[in-house]
C-alpha cells in the first residue's frame, strides 16, 4: 500500500490532465483529499457532479488553502493571472507545480507572484489525448508515459523528491531537464508536428468542397493519424506556440527548408533523393518501438469496428 | 460458403498487399488455385517457405499463364515493364488489375502493353501498415476500408462485377471513380501527409545529434503518429512522389501556403486566428470517428506495453 504522499492536493483547472491525476492520485491513495476549480462555472458543475474531487471550489484562492500541492493545470496563457490570485493564499512549504506543455514561459509568468514560502518545480506529463474537459479524464493516461519536471536552480530536494514519487506513483517515469532544452525538445516531438497537422487538416477542410465527404472517407490511407493529432485542445494549443515561439520558429524553418527540397526533387523527377531520404526515416521508426512508446502491431493496435 | 469467384489468381510482386490478398482469398476460398513471382529471389524463396500461394514461380511470364484474374503488386514504376513482359502471355478473356497507389500513372504504363482480349481494371485499396514484404501480410488486412476501382470507358460489366464480389469477400466496400479524381483525392488524404510526414521525421533525425535520443524518448507527444506514417515502403512512396507529381505539388503548395499564414501568426503573436484555425479542425475529426474510419478510444486504442 502506497502512504498518502500530500494531504491536500489542489487542481487550477479541470480539464483531461488535472481529470487523469485526480483518478489516478484517488485510485493509488496519493493524497488523502482534493481540492479543484475551474473558471467555467459549468466545468466546476461536471467535477462535482462526477465527484472528480473532494471539494469543487469557486475560485482559486479558495481551492488552494491549506494545499501542500498545488497543480496548475490551465492554459499557459492563463498562469500569470493565476499564479497573481493564488499567491497570497498559498501556505507556507507548499509545492506548486504546473502541467503546461511550454515551461520557460511558465517560469516566468508564474514565478514572480510566488511568495518565497513555497516551492515551485514546472512540470510537463507527456501525455494526451484528443479529447478535453473534467469528462476526459482516466487513471491510466500517464502509465509508461514520460513526465519531464524542470526545477530552477537551488530547488529543495525533499520537495522535488515528493512530487517525483508522485508521478512514479501515477505510473510516469521522471526526466529532469533545464526549461530551455525542453522547450526545444517539445519543438521538435510535439509542438511543430502539432502545428503541421492543423495545417494539414485545414488544407483537406478547404479541399472538402470540391471532394465533398471523400476526405472523411478515405482518410484511413494516411490522413487520419493527422486528424488525431489535430483533434487537440485549441486554447492550450494556442498558447503553447504564443509561448514557445521561438523554438517552434526555428524547427519550422527547418522543416519547410527540408519539404522545398524535397517539393524540388518530386518537380524534378530524382527518384534517387526521394528513395534515400524515405530509407533514413525507418530507423526512427524503429527506434520508438523498441523504446516502447508504440506498438508495431499490423493494425497499429486499433480495433476494426 | 462462397464459390471461388476465380479458377486462378496471379500475383506479380509479392509484398504486404499481395501477400494479404492471398491469406484474405485462401481463408474465404475465393479462388481455386493461386500464383505469384517477385522480382527478388530472396521474396520468392521467403514465399515458397510460407507456402504463401500455391505455384511461385520465376517469371512473371509463368506465373500469369492460365490465370484468369492477374493482381499487379509492384511498385507503380514498375508496372510497365512487367506489363511489356505479361502482355503475350495473358490468357483470353483474363482480368488483370492493380493495386497502386496512382491511377492514372498506371493505366498510361500498362494499357499500351495489354492485349485486347483481356479486361483492365485498374484499382487501389486504401489499405497498409508500417510493414512490407510477404510476411507482412495478415487476412484482415482489407476489412472495413474501402478499396477504390477506376474502370476504363467501356469496361466489361461482367469483370468488374466479379472483381468487385473479390474485395467485398476481402471485406472491402467498393467505390468506383475515374483516374484523375481518385489522384487527386489521394494527394489530399495520402499523398501529401506522408511527405509531410517523411519531413518531420527527417527533421528530427538531423536534430537527434541535439538532442541524443530524446526524439524518440518523448515521440508519444506527438511524433510518433508521424514515425508511424514515414515508416511505410521507400519505393512505393518513390514510385507515388514520381508518378503523381501534379497533383502532390498542387496540394503542396495549398499547404505550404496555410502553414506561412499560421508561422506569420505565430511571429505575430496573433492567438485569435491560431485559435480558430485550430478550432475548425475538430470537425473533421468528428466526421472521420462518425464514418468509422477510426476509433476515438482514450489511448487511442494502443496497447500500454
Amino acid at each position: 500500500m502506497t502512504t498518502a504522499l500530500y494531504r491536500r492536493v489542489a487542481f487550477v483547472g479541470l480539464g483531461l490532465i488535472a481529470s487523469s491525476m485526480a483518478h489516478a492520485i484517488r485510485g493509488a491513495s496519493l493524497a488523502a483529499q482534493m481540492s479543484g476549480t475551474a473558471r467555467s462555472a459549468e466545468t466546476r458543475d461536471i467535477a462535482r457532479e462526477i465527484g472528480l474531487v473532494d471539494q469543487v471550489c469557486d475560485t482559486a484562492a479558495e481551492a488552494v488553502a491549506g494545499a501542500d500541492l498545488v497543480v496548475l493545470c490551465a492554459p499557459v496563457g492563463a498562469m500569470a493571472d493565476i499564479a497573481r490570485e493564488i499567491g497570497p493564499h498559498l501556505a507556507p512549504g507548499a509545492t506548486v507545480t504546473d502541467v503546461g506543455s511550454v515551461k520557460q514561459a511558465v517560469i516566468d509568468a508564474v514565478g514572480p507572484h510566488l511568495p518565497g514560502h513555497v516551492h515551485f518545480i514546472p512540470g510537463h506529463p507527456l501525455a494526451g489525448t484528443e479529447h478535453s474537459g473534467p469528462r476526459a479524464g482516466f487513471a491510466g493516461l500517464f502509465r509508461n508515459r514520460w513526465c519531464i519536471l524542470t526545477p530552477l536552480e537551488g530547488c529543495d530536494a525533499g520537495a522535488l523528491d515528493r512530487l517525483t514519487r508522485l508521478w512514479q506513483g501515477m505510473g510516469s517515469q521522471i526526466d529532469l531537464m533545464d526549461a530551455p532544452h525542453h522547450d526545444l525538445v517539445l519543438a521538435v516531438t510535439s509542438h511543430t508536428p502539432h502545428l503541421i497537422a492543423y495545417t494539414m487538416v485545414g488544407v483537406a477542410d478547404d479541399l472538402r468542397r470540391v471532394t465533398d465527404s471523400e476526405v472523411i472517407k478515405y482518410s484511413a490511407a494516411g490522413f487520419r493519424d493527422f486528424t488525431r493529432i489535430a483533434a487537440s485542445d485549441p486554447v492550450m494549443w494556442r498558447d503553447v506556440f504564443l509561448t514557445n515561439k521561438d523554438a517552434t520558429l526555428e524547427i519550422l524553418g527547418r522543416f519547410t527548408e527540408e519539404l522545398f527540397a524535397l517539393q524540388r526533387a518530386i518537380r524534378r523527377g530524382d527518384g534517387a533523393q526521394l528513395q534515400d531520404y524515405f530509407t533514413r526515416t525507418r530507423a526512427i521508426r524503429r527506434g520508438i518501438i523498441e523504446a516502447g512508446q508504440d506498438t508495431d502491431a499490423p493494425d497499429f493496435g486499433r480495433q476494426n469496428t
